[in-house]
C-alpha cells in the first residue's frame, strides 16, 4: 500500500496534493542580510530511522508482522547506533553548528520501569560527542517510536501514558541531560490529526486496515492491545490528543525539574495552509490540525515547526499544483515559501519563538533540494525581518534513512548512505546549506 | 526457584552434589616444566552473559515472562556490547594470548533469513580488535541463546534447525571469518542430557514447570511453540540430540566451506565422572551424558572441554563431598583435579586434541579461585605429560556476568564489574592466571 506524499511523515502521506494558481515569486523578495548571531544551523535525524535494529520498538513489530503496511522492515537502517561518530563528523564538516537527533525510549526503558544505564551511557556519549566537536545537541526525547510494552498498554490511549513518558524524561535527563543544548518532548504529536484533516480520503481508505493490523501486532507481543503513536483511526487520534498534550507538559516539566534553565518545546507538523476561495475552510483545517496544540504550547520556550508542503483551500477541497511546479519523488509540489508560511502561523497562533526542527524534500534529484534550501531560507528570513522570532533551522535529514512505511525508497538526506558499507557521502545540497550556515547569511 | 550448583550451566544446577572420601593429593604430583610453545592462554565470555540488551533472544523472552524461572532479567549485563574494547584490553593486560567469546545469532539474524550487516560488522570489529592487540580470537558461533524466531519454530526440535544454523555459520564466516583464530560451533549442546543424567532428582522437580513456561513464552511472541536450547524436558533433550549433532556438523562444514584451514570444534560440558563403588554406574553416566557427542566429534580438529566438578558414583548414587573440601558459592565441592579427569576422558573417548574452553569457579572468595587455577593446571600438565594433547586453557570467565537463572548472584569472573559504572577491576586470581600465562609455566 502506498500513499503519495511530498513530506516525510510517519504513515507518510501528508498534505499538499494540490496547489492554487498562485505563482511562486516569493523567493525574489528575499532581502540580503545576515541571520541573527547564534542562529542554530543544523540537520536532523531520528533514532529509529537511522540507528538500525531497534527491535524493542513498536515500529519494528509493525514492520515485521505479515502482512505489513510497511514496504520493508528497517533492519540495519544507516547503522548509526554504531556509526554515530561518522554522523557527527559529517554535521561538523558541513559547517553546521547544531545536530538534532532523538534518544530511543525503546532502548532506554526496555522493560516497563527498567532503565538501561548502558543505553543512557550510549546517548550521553553522543551528546558529549557533539560538544567535543563544538556542535549543539538538540535532543528529541521521543521521535514516534515507543517501547513495544508501551504500545501493548495502549500507547497514548492509556490514561497513564503521560506519567510513563514523564518518568522516562526525568530519568533520561538525570543521566544524560547535563550537556543537552535544546530539547523537544514529542515529534509531530499532531500528525494523525493533520493527516485526517488534510487528506481525509486517503485516511478513510486506510482506516479498515488499522484494526486487523493492530490485532496482529498485539498477538505478536502477547498483548490484548497495540497502539502506535502515529498510525491510527480518527477516533483514536481524538482520544490521544489530551493525553499527548498532557504528556508533552509532563515531559517538559520533568526535564525542567532536572535542568530548569534548559529550553524545551514540542515539534509540530505544520503545512502552510493557504486560502484559495475559502478562508473558512482554511481556518477550519488550521483549527482541527493544529489548534489544540498551538493553544497548548503557549508559554513554552519555543515551538518546533516541521514543514514540507502547502495546501491551498477552496470550499470544495484543495487546489491542484500548478503545472510548472517542481515535484518531489512522489510527484507532489515543492513550494519553497511554505516554510515561512507555516512559521508565521505557528508564531502568531502560539506566541512562541520558533525553531524550524524539520524542513526538506524527498527526491532523487538533489538539484531540487539544492534550490529549495536557499529559496525557503530567503522566505524565512523575510518573515524574521517582519518580526517573527526564529531561532534556528534544522534540515531534514542529515542522511538518507528509513522513511517509515515507504521504507528506503524516499531520499531526504543531505548525504547518501551506502546500504552495504554504510558510507556517508554528502550531496551537493549539503554544501549549499553548509555555505549558508558558515556565512550565517544566504 | 533455585538449584544449588557448583558450576555455571544454562539452567544452572549441574552435577557434583556429592564426592567420595578420596583425598585430593593430586596437585602435589604436578611436575614442574613449561607448557608447549603456542599454548593458548585465555579467558572466556558469552555474548548474552556480558553484552546486555540482547532483547531479540530466546533467553530475554524467558527472563521477562511472569512468572519466570530466572532470578532477574539480564538487562545491561556488563554492557560489553559497547565496552568490548575494555574487555580486550583486560585480556591483554593480564598477559593472556587468547580471548574466547561468542557472536550473537539473535543480533546477526534478527529475522529469519535477514542478516544484519551492521551486527556482522560489529563482531568483525571485535575480532580485529583482538588481532590489533595481538590476541587470538576464539569464536563461539552459538553460546546457548538463539533468536526468538528460532525458538518459536521449535528450537532444536525443528528438523530444519541444523540447516538454519549452518546458514548462519556460513553467512557469519563469510563476513567476519577472515581473522578468526579458532572456532566452536555450539556451547555445551550436551548440557540438558548431562543434567538429566547427573542430577535427575532436581530435573524431575523442575520438569512440571517447563510446559507452562514454554506456553507462556510462546504466547508472548505470538507463536505456537517455544524451545530453548538448554532448558528442556528429558524427552526433548533426547529429541534434540540428533539435530544438535547434525547442527554441529553442518555448522562446522559451513565454516570450513569458507575457511577450510580454520580449526573448528564443539564445546562439551564434561564433569569428571569418577568411580566410587560402581564402575558400572559411572560408565552408564558417561554413556548417557557424553557418549553420543564424544562419538560424534571423532575426527574433529579438537574437542572443547568445559569442566567445573567431579561426581563420584556408587551404585546408590553420588558420594557426598568430603567435609574438608573447599566449597563454591552454593556450598558444593571445588575439586581441582576434576579438570584433568574430564580432559583425559574426553580425549580417550573422542581421539581429539582438547582445548579447555571453560573451567572456573563461582565464588565470592577469590582466594578459592586463585588456589584453584594453579592446582587444576598442575593436574592438567600431568595429563599432558602423560601424552594427552591439550592445546589451550580458557578460564571461565573474564568478568563477572549474567549467570542465567541465577542472575547476577554467582561470581565467576577474573574481574569484577561495577553494575552502575561497568568498570572492570581484576581480582588477585586474574594475576595468578596471568603470571602462569606469561611464564607459560606454573
Amino acid at each position: 500500500m502506498t500513499i503519495n506524499t511530498n513530506r516525510r511523515t510517519f504513515i507518510g502521506g501528508a498534505a499538499a496534493l494540490a496547489v492554487s494558481p498562485i505563482t511562486a515569486k516569493a523567493s525574489s523578495r528575499a532581502k540580503a542580510g545576515a541571520f541573527p548571531r547564534g542562529f542554530l544551523w543544523g540537520a536532523a535525524t531520528a533514532g529509529h530511522q537511522i540507528e538500525g535494529n531497534n527491535v524493542n520498538s513498536d515500529s519494528w513489530v509493525m514492520e515485521t508482522i505479515k502482512p505489513s503496511l510497511f514496504r520493508e522492515p528497517s533492519l540495519d537502517a544507516a547503522n548509526s547506533f554504531e556509526l554515530w561518530p561518522a554522523d557527527l563528523d559529517l554535521v561538523k564538516s558541513l559547517g553546521l553548528n547544531t545536530y538534532r537527533f532523538s534518544i530511543e525510549w525503546s532502548r532506554i526503558e526496555p522493560l516497563q520501569g527498567e532503565f538501561s544505564t548502558a543505553m543512557l551511557d550510549h546517548y550521553k556519549a553522543v551528546i558529549e560527542g557533539c560538544r567535543r566537536r563544538g556542535l549543539i545537541p538538540m535532543v528529541t526525547f521521543n521521535h514516534f517510536t515507543t517501547p513495544k510494552w508501551f504500545a501493548g498498554l495502549g500507547g497514548w490511549t492509556n490514561p497513564k501514558s503521560p506519567e510513563l513518558f514523564a518518568r522516562f524524561c526525568e530519568r533520561a535527563t538525570r543521566h544524560l541531560g547535563a550537556q543537552i543544548g535544546w530539547a523537544t518532548t514529542l515529534n509531530e504529536p499532531n500528525l494523525a490529526l493533520q493527516l485526517w484533516t488534510t487528506m481525509p480520503e486517503v485516511m478513510h481508505q486506510l482506516n479498515p486496515v488499522f484494526g486487523p493490523l493492530k490485532a496482529a501486532a498485539a498477538r505478536s507481543i502477547g498483548s490484548e492491545r497495540f497502539e502506535m503513536s502515529n498510525l491510527m483511526m480518527l477516533e483514536t487520534a481524538k482520544q490521544v490528543l489530551p493525553n499527548m498534550i498532557a504528556g508533552h507538559k509532563a515531559g517538559r516539566d520533568a526535564i525542567k525539574s532536572v535542568r530548569p534553565e534548559l529550553k524545551v518545546g514540542v515539534s509540530l507538523a505544520i503545512a502552510d495552509e493557504q486560502v484559495g476561495n475559502s478562508a473558512a475552510k482554511r481556518d477550519q483545517v488550521r483549527s482541527e490540525a493544529y489548534g489544540a496544540w498551538l493553544e497548548a504550547v503557549r508559554g513554552d520556550d519555543f515551538v518546533g515547526v516541521q514543514n514540507y508542503a502547502r495546501n491551498v483551500w477552496n470550499a470544495e477541497g484543495k487546489s491542484a499544483a500548478p503545472a510548472a511546479a517542481k515535484r518531489n519523488y512522489s510527484g507532489e509540489e515543492v513550494f519553497p515559501a511554505s516554510l515561512a508560511g507555516a512559521v508565521r502561523y505557528a508564531h502568531q497562533a502560539s506566541g512562541c519563538p520558533v525553531i524550524v526542527t524539520e524542513h526538506g524534500v524527498g527526491t532523487d534529484d538533489d538539484t531540487i533540494r539544492a534550490a529549495l534550501i536557499p529559496a525557503a531560507l530567503s522566505e524565512l528570513k523575510l518573515a524574521m525581518d517582519e518580526g517573527v522570532p526564529v531561532l534556528g533551522y534544522m534540515h531534514w535529514s542529515l542522511i538518507d534513512n528509513f522513511e517509515w512505511i515507504f521504507g528506503y525508497g524516499p531520499k531526504f538526506g543531505l548525504a547518501t548512505v551506502d546500504r552495504k558499507t554504510f558510507k556517508r557521502t554528502p550531496k551537493p545540497s549539503a554544501f549549499v546549506l553548509g555555505r549558508i550556515a558558515k556565512r550565517n547569511a544566504i
